[in-house]
Order: C-alpha cells, then sequence, then structure tokens
C-alpha cells in the first residue's frame, strides 16, 4: 500500500526524522489565497503507528525514572525555543491558518502556549497535582502517576495552543510523566513540524527518553481508530468536531483506553430582561464582538442566546444585526470549515431559524459573512437537536421564550456544553429569575459566567474547559487549567506495605520538594511527614 | 408484557413500596442447602426503570438544596439503624449468601459497610472531596458537584459491603449528592430489602428529598443497559463479572455516560526467591489462608502465583497443596458460582494447567475443592490470554519462571489487575529482582502490596481499589477510599466571575465549615478567603 515516501516530508519517530511509510501524501493551502502551499507530507500508514507505539512504550517506562525536574527543564526549555523562533512559527501558522499573525497569533495564542508550557513545568517540578495521599497508621500510600504513552490529536482552530506537539494537551500529559504521539492538523503541517523541531531539540537538550516527542501528520480512519485503541496507548485526546470525536471514542472505549474529548459546543447565553433594559446595546455590543471574535472559530464561542419576550429584545437583535451586517467576512481557517459553517446554517433555517442578517452577496471562497438566526422558543421547542446544530464560526441563534418558564423549558432540553452565561441587572432586579435559570444552566455546562462572554479561557487552577457529553466524554475532567488538567493522563497507583526506600519520591516521608502538597492523615501539608 | 405483581415483592419507587411493573418474579435460595426461600420478587420491566429515573432527576434537582450536614446526618442515621437492625439482617444474608454469620457477616461485613458509611457522612459534612479550588485574581472558582442520579448495581460476594443500597457505591454517591437507583444482586433479594427499609426510613428521617433511594430487585439485560444509558442518568457503577460489566460499559459510553466497574482480577503475588528461602513456609501460610478465605469469593483474592525456578519451589507448592487438600469445602455463594469455578478451572486445565491439588471425590452441590494449579512460564506465554481466566474461588494458579527474565515476560503479558503483591527477603537479598520487576507489577495494577496478602482492603483515604483496564474502566479512580470514591460521581464545576452570592457555599469567602480543605491561590487551606 505504500507510496513512494522519498519526495515528501519525514515523519519525527523514536528521535529521528524519518521518511514515513506512506500511504499517500498531502498539501496544505493557504486560506487567504487558496494556494498550494509549499512541502508535501505523509499520510503514515499504520507501521509508522506501530513504530511510534512501540517507541512510545519503551520511552514510559524510561520516563518513570527521570527526575521531574528534567521534565520541567524540557517543557521550559521548549517554550523558550519557541520564543525564539516566533517570527518563523508566526507566519507559517499564519499562512496555513489564515489567522492574524497579530496580534492573534504572535501576541496572544503564542505566549499563552509558553504560559501553558511553563505553568506546566512548574507543576511537573512541583508534584501537587498529583494528590499524593498518606496513611500513616495503615502505611497506604497513593498518588497519581503516569497512564502511558498519549496520543494528542489537535484541532485546526488553534495552530499553537491545543497543537498535538507543543499545546495545552501535550503539555499536561508530559508534565504527568508520559510520552506523547502528537498529530498535527492536516491543515497546518507546517506548523506541527516546526513545532516537532523544536520540542525534539528541547528533549535531546533536557535528555528525555528517545520518543517522548513524535510527530505524525495524517492518518487515514481506520487507522487513526486502531491507534487510540491499542494496546500500548495509556490514554488519548482529541480536540475537534462531535464525528470524528464519537468515532474515536467509540473506539477507544470498545478497548478500556480513556480518551478526552472536546467537541462541540453552542455555549449559551441567556440574557435576562432588567439586563437588557439597563444595559443592552453594551451587551450587543459585547456579544457581538465574542461571536465575531477570530471569524467565530472557537469552541467556546456564543452560539446560542436565549431572551424572553419583552421591549429589550427588538433593540438588541437589531443591534446586534447591524454589528453583523457591518462586519467584513475573515478569512476562515479553510474552504472547508467555511462550507461546513454555510451548511450549518442551512440546517438551523431549514429547522426553522429566521436570517436576522443580511442575506447578501456571497463573500468570496473561504468566507462567511457573521450570521445572526432567531426562532420562538415554541419552534425550538419543537426541534431542539437540529436547532443546537453547532454553527463553528461567527453565526448565532436567537431564541425567544414567551416567559421563563418557557425559558426553563428551553435550558432543559439543551445538550452538553463547554460554557454557559447569564447576562442579569447588576442590582437585583433579575433574581429571581437567576434563581430559576442558573441551576438549569449549570447542569448543562462545565463553565457558568456572570456577565461576561465565554470566549477567553484563563489558564486558571480553577478553570474547567470541559462539560457533560457531548462538549466532551466525561464531566469530571479539564483540557485547561493546570493541575487538574494533568491528572486525565494519570493512573491511581497505590503503594500498600511498601518499604519505605522503594516508595516513590513523591511518597516517601521526606517532602521530596519542600513545595509539593499531600494529603497526610487527612491535612493538606509541605511538611515531610514525621513517624 | 407484565405478569400480576400482586403477588410479590414491592419495589422501592418514588419514596414509596409500591408493586413492580414485573416481567417475571424470581426467588431466592439457601445455597446451604439448596432450598428455595420465601419471598417471590418482582423482574422489573422498563416502566419501573422509567418511573424511578424520573423521580430520581426530580431528586437530584431537589439534593443541589440540602445542607450537606443533612446529607451527612442520612448516611449516619442509616449506620445506626443497620446496627440496630444486625440480627435480621445478618441472618437474612446468611441464609441468602452462605456467608458465615460470624465472624464474616457479623463482625467484618456489617462493621466495614457502617464504617464505611460514617466515613461518607464525615465527608459530605466536610466537603474536602470536592477539591474546592479558587483563583481570586481571575475570579474563577471550581469544585467538583453531584453528577446525577446514580445507578449502583451491587455485586454477589458482599450482602452489605458492597451492596446496591447501603454499599460503599451507596455511600459514595450519597455522599457527594446524588440519589441512588440501587439494583441488589438477584441472589439476595431479602437481603437488599431490609437494606432498603432502613434506607427509606433514614432518608425519611433526614428529610431528604423522595426517590433519594430507589431499589429494583432484577431487571433482563437489555432493560439493564437501556438504564445505565438513559439521559436522565448522572453515572453507573457496577461490581460483577467482566462478561456483564462490558456489556453495561458498552452501552453506557455509547450514550457517554461514565460507568465505573470493578470487573475480575486474579491478583498477581510474586514471591522471589530469597523470601522463599527465609520463610516460604510461613508465606505458604499465608497465601493459603488468603485464597481460602470466605471460600475464595473476593475481588482481591490472590489467583496467580509467580515463582523463580529454584530449591524454595517444590517445597511451597507442597506446603499449599497440603492446606488445600485438607481444607474442607465451603458453600459457596451459589451453585452457579460452584459451577463457574469448576469451567474455570476447567479452561485453565485444557490451557495446560496442571492440578496440583487431589482429586478427590466432589464435594457436594454448591460447594468446590481448593485447587491449586501449576504451569511453566513457557506454557503461560503461549496460552496467555486462557491462562489469565479468573477462577472466582479458592483456586489459583502457579506460574513457575526459568529465571527472572522470563519472570518479566509473564508480567509484561498480565491484564489489568486490582493489586499486586511482591515478597521479598526481609534484607536486601532480593533487591535487585524487586527493582527488575516491580516496576513491571506496577503498570498492571492499581494497588501494589509489599510481604502482604491483598484480600484485605482497608477503608483508606489513600486506597486504590481500581486499576487497569478491563479490572476496571478508567485506572484512574476507586471504588473504596474516602475521599477519592466520591469524586467518581462528581461533575467539574466552573464558577467564573459569577456573583459572590450566588456560588455555591463551598466557593465563597468565607469557608463554610472551617474545616474544608480548599485550593486557594495555589495552597491548600482551611481558612477563609481573604479578599
Amino acid at each position: 500500500m505504500s507510496v513512494s515516501s522519498i519526495s515528501c516530508e519525514p515523519v519525527l519517530i523514536a528521535g529521528e526524522w524519518r521518511a514515513a511509510d506512506a500511504v499517500g501524501t498531502f498539501h496544505a493551502l493557504n486560506p487567504a489565497t487558496g494556494e498550494q502551499l509549499p512541502g508535501e507530507y505523509p499520510i503514515s500508514s499504520w507501521t509508522d503507528c506501530d513504530a511510534a507505539l512501540d517507541t512510545a512504550a519503551r520511552a514510559a517506562v524510561a520516563l518513570a525514572d527521570v527526575p521531574r525536574d528534567r521534565i520541567g527543564g524540557f517543557l521550559d526549555r521548549l517554550a523558550d525555543r519557541l520564543e525564539s523562533r516566533k517570527q518563523e512559527l508566526v507566519e507559517q501558522a499564519h499562512r496555513e491558518s489564515g489567522l492574524p499573525a497579530s496580534p492573534r497569533l504572535s501576541d496572544v495564542e503564542l505566549p499563552r502556549t509558553t504560559n501553558q508550557l511553563r505553568q506546566a513545568a512548574q507543576a511537573a517540578r512541583d508534584g501537587s497535582w498529583a494528590l499524593a495521599t498518606i496513611d500513616t497508621k495503615n502505611n497506604i500510600r497513593s498518588c497519581f502517576s503516569a497512564i502511558g504513552p498519549v496520543v494528542v490529536i489537535g484541532p485546526n482552530n488553534f495552530p499553537f495552543a491545543f497543537a498535538g506537539i507543543a499545546g495545552g494537551d501535550f503539555a499536561a500529559a508530559i508534565a504527568s510523566g508520559n510520552p506523547v504521539i502528537g498529530k498535527g492538523h492536516p491543515l497546518q503541517p507546517g506548523t506541527s513540524r516546526l513545532l516537532a523541531q523544536e520540542a525534539l531539540a528541547a528533549a535531546n537538550e533536557a535528555g528525555l527518553p528517545k520518543g517522548t516527542v513524535q510527530l505524525l501528520y495524517k492518518v487515514k480512519r481506520d487507522v487513526g481508530l486502531r491507534l487510540v485503541s491499542d494496546h500500548r496507548v495509556g490514554a488519548s485526546a482529541f480536540t475537534g468536531s462531535r464525528s470524528a470525536g464519537l468515532a474515536l471514542k467509540a473506539a477507544a472505549d470498545g478497548s478500556g483506553k480513556p480518551i478526552y474529548l472536546e467537541l462541540s459546543s453552542i455555549n449559551p447565553v441567556v440574557i435576562l430582561p432588567a439586563a437588557l433594559a439597563e444595559r443592552g446595546d453594551k451587551i450587543a455590543q459585547e456579544f457581538s464582538a465574542s461571536c465575531m471574535l477570530g471569524s467565530g472559530q472557537f469552541c467556546t464561542n456564543p452560539g446560542f442566546v436565549v431572551l424572553m419576550e419583552g421591549e429589550g429584545v427588538r433593540p438588541f437583535i437589531d443591534r446586534v444585526k447591524a454589528a453583523f451586517d457591518s462586519s467584513t467576512p475573515g478569512v476562515m481557517l479553510s474552504e472547508g470549515v467555511a462550507q461546513s459553517l454555510a451548511e450549518s446554517v442551512r440546517i438551523l433555517r431549514s429547522a426553522g431559524a429566521k436570517l436576522v442578517t443580511a442575506e447578501g452577496p456571497a463573500p468570496g471562497a473561504g468566507r462567511h459573512p457573521s450570521t445572526l438566526l432567531e426562532v420562538t422558543a415554541d419552534q425550538f421547542l419543537a426541534a431542539s437537536a437540529q436547532l443546537q446544530t453547532e454553527a463553528f464560526g461567527a453565526a448565532a441563534l436567537v431564541v425567544v421564550a414567551r416567559d421563563a418558564a418557557q425559558a426553563e423549558q428551553v435550558l432543559d432540553r439543551l445538550e452538553g456544553n463547554l460554557t454557559g452565561c447569564i447576562y442579569s441587572h447588576s442590582g437585583t432586579a433579575d433574581e429571581t429569575l437567576y434563581e430559576r435559570l442558573a441551576p438549569r444552566l449549570r447542569r448543562r455546562v462545565g463553565r457558568l459566567l456572570n456577565d461576561k462572554m465565554p470566549t477567553g479561557v484563563a489558564v486558571s487552577p480553577a478553570m474547567c474547559h470541559g462539560g457533560p457529553y457531548p462538549a466532551t466524554g466525561h464531566p469530571g475532567f479539564t483540557a485547561v487549567g493546570i493541575p487538574a488538567s494533568l491528572r486525565r493522563f494519570a493512573a491511581l497507583h497505590c503503594y500498600d506495605n511498601v518499604r519505605h526506600d522503594r516508595l516513590p519520591a513523591a511518597l516517601r516521608n521526606q517532602n521530596p520538594n519542600g513545595s509539593m502538597w499531600r494529603l497526610v492523615d487527612g491535612t493538606w501539608t509541605q511538611a515531610d511527614v514525621s513517624m
């Protein structure tokens, strides 16, 4: 099945850039121009995956003996290296994604990425993420430990921050002590290559085991399913579309392999009447800016607005319409992404949503006008599945409920989402309504916001970038936020009556670094265990 | 499809004992006599499940507003009530399970059960289990919160401690704020009924929402699969056989519902040569006692022993053989369990295992002789799947490896297990071998023990009663040990910019009880947040 691999870019396997066992090749396109970009990249066969898995399994064993400082050093070094190569990275990612070089890629996303890497480095050194727990009376001790090789499949909408190599899942998987097989997004192979080059160099500098970082560019669907369900894998992380994610989940579940998903989300925003009356214009402005940010290509893009009939509704909708209509459609990540958005809008309209924004001339290939749609809650309740279709991009559906009771019904129909926002009067005028609606929204989302749009996802220890299915595969985990995101890639390891000098450093009486928090006999402490 | 339900026992749904919508009925048998016990119990239709789910969904909403003290009070009250009714409970469980009334049921298992309930009560009140995390700079706060109705499907081998009502999963699910739909084990319906009576009374005394505790006795397989995958369910917990557990997992996974499994485990025990030389007799005695305890009907029963060729091997095997041969086979939980053990022994023998213990006369219905089998590591490596068949009961397979290298290979072939033990010389004579073998065993088990048999599972905060697939469904969770077991039944809830008076008590500036541990700006503290 292999085609000649001589002409195409090598993959990173077992510490070396080597010829792929390719079943085909592909090129990146510049979404702004539609032009093919230089570089022919391989679609890897199972043979490449198999080789990567073998190496990763060995690397996982070797990593167990690597001091945590060294793993932290790798992550810090990688952050430094990405900053040193910033210009080239930004230019490449801009060419492949159409995202603005500045401020987006250069001033927001790359700093976010290096910040994540440095936070992960700190967490790896500190070790508190592992929730080390010591029961001195029974001499039973436990902590989270590396789960084994992690497959990280990155999305198209963050060339750096969520990338298979150097993104948040990568940082979390490495910090918890695991090797990573990263799969770059096929829209951005050149960016993936640069990130992996720096990761390999940093890993070599830190003296990490060969195969701690490996890169594949693309695999066919069946090979991907086999990859996440292979017995050598510890866990996988996927950020992307619901259909691809659920197929991977089915495969991984079937062989008992944890997979962490971050899939579609329409991120409901509820705006209560007194808030609309008090500052409807301001909220419309905030909403429009958040919805159109980055051409709406965020998983936390607010795509679903719940209003209750009243005098603030029309002015709000008009104001958003005006902002949307006067905006210039940006270049989307690919022609396919723009077409998919158009298709989602078609689905919403065919389910009864009315187009609010102007139906202007087609904005050109790879672009899509900012789109506002509207339905009554009656319509929504009659077709709630279709009307929750994610329209990935700058598009939103406003649902106008007759009253609070109907708004409750709307919220009760929502699928799992990453976020949910409620805007309310700055005083107490909306308080009764808030109390009715907030508990319902709470159950549907991972992150509940007040008076704030969801597009910012702070890398905070208290963040939950997760939520109920089908926004993710398990509501107990978060893809963003350290230390919690590290625990996705860990197994709970208990040591019962194990001799003291055989315990991992985290569980010995002496605190390994003086800063690690451990739960000793019910008390969280950074002190040594006194026996 | 319903049969008349008038003659059979009612089920507990929506706070009332009411006639089941039964598709059939069943009786319990006394495994010691084979006689049918009084009481005709219903096999519930989907209609019963549907009603229980509706009530549970409402109870879940109502429970969110119940003070944690009240939930703790319920669990404490239930523990008290079980103690008050101890004699009846023990007699009933003894009749239905064949397990000795004393010491097992009366002096070990019931105290363990009430201890778990009281620890869970304390955890519910204290709240530290929720890992409340506060980032004051970003005003982002998060904690684990109730996940929604929990279906608990109990096993046959612990009439109290792991029961669908009042067992460990029940206690954890309630303590984390969820209603429970318990499914009793069909071998022990009378015990389930008594437990549920006490739970209902305690719930009413504590003023918990109607439907916080519900009981079904038995459902058909397809109804069970539908139950754990229903949209109203938050999560499920199952303790039992691999085949039933994996079918439930497939169903739950398919609808994105977490399910926590505790399935089969052969619990490998590695005995190193210098330990055998030093104290082979003592270890043989410990092993025999552990393997035959409770007729071997424990998920942590040691069923797989790895030895390395040498002079200690034959005496060890002879000693265990003598202990096994001289034991009197106990009554097993049911005739089916005894037959299943006989079948597993047949599978092991057909895969090449040699019977070491005497092939005596059949020990009578519902009993099985303690059975020791032996293979070389060569044989094991040639048929490692069949030779890891769990023989649930007092049976074990000894694998004799040529040397340490071959022992490594054996360990590398192991499936996921709950526990793994290594016995080594009390000095350092086995240290080199330990260092070679322990990391390999570590990767295959949830709990690693030294010089200690695995059958005791302390209810310790540091316990992991879990492990890699297929011993469980996810290696990051534990079914025993508080607080960690509670987090299985929780979703991560983040509050971003939420007004202070709208936050749950756990996340407000004032520590809700002065004892709750919270991670505030990177420091674990019981103090209030000073802003």
